[in-house]
């Protein structure tokens, strides 16, 4: 795994234990995709965008991109990044590989409505085909 | 796997080739559960019931239970199955354990609104918990 998926890894169990149910790899729009996205129970959607350290951090040219796309902003970090660096309008989740916590909650900017049920639908078939895939494998069929 | 399961699968093969993604056993509420439920590409939503010959079908006291948490409701069935037993107003989709095909289309009855948003955002949130819990097993952690 890449650091930035062990990291994801971390923050997709903090997030169930905070009831939001996360999927990693959501492509939003042709060239932006979510490292994680997840949806509470009462539909709130965060994204949260996984770094592994500074020059990670500063290739970023889109992250103001993905705010148009959630109701809440989080960066994830591990525990040796500076934490400076993170503009102060963004959330902070501390992560490593087995686990996270928020450290910084993100400011809520909500979601259009029709952006939400669009983006809620796209969640739903996305999760169930990659479920899908996953219970029952069949060579030769590409996804 | 159980004789409505292996249906099951093959239904899940069909829905996907039609567009639809499917998520199998979805609780819709106490003591009802949808053997699959699909989502389509504008937020249709079908429930399929799985039925393995005469016996498992006269059995089931609450299929028309189903018809108000879906906009389809279909019976999948294999193919020596008595189709006559099936109620007419009802969908009917001849499946086996590698595939399925929609024999008889299922009368279009359209969800309300907040009932359809709530199911959808059910489906995403149980999908992507299932498709979590694959990923990333966890002994001793309990779903």
């Amino acid at each position: 795994m890449q650091p930035g998926q062990i990291l994801a890894r971390g923050v997709l169990r903090a997030l169930r234990d905070l009831g939001m149910s996360g999927l990693p790899e959501m492509p939003l729009r042709p060239r932006l995709r979510a490292d994680v996205m997840a949806i509470g129970r009462k539909g709130e959607i965060w994204i949260v965008e996984c770094k592994s350290g500074r020059a990670d951090f500063r290739a970023d040219r889109k992250w103001q991109g993905y705010l148009e796309w959630c109701d809440r902003y989080f960066w994830a970090v591990d525990a040796d990044f500076p934490l400076d660096l993170l503009p102060e309008e963004t959330g902070v989740i501390l992560a490593d590989g087995h686990g996270a916590e928020v450290l910084r909650e993100a400011p809520h900017c909500p979601l259009a409505p029709a952006r939400r049920k669009a983006l809620t639908l796209d969640f739903a078939r996305r999760a169930a085909g990659r479920l899908h895939m996953l219970s029952d494998p069949r060579p030769g069929l590409l996804l």
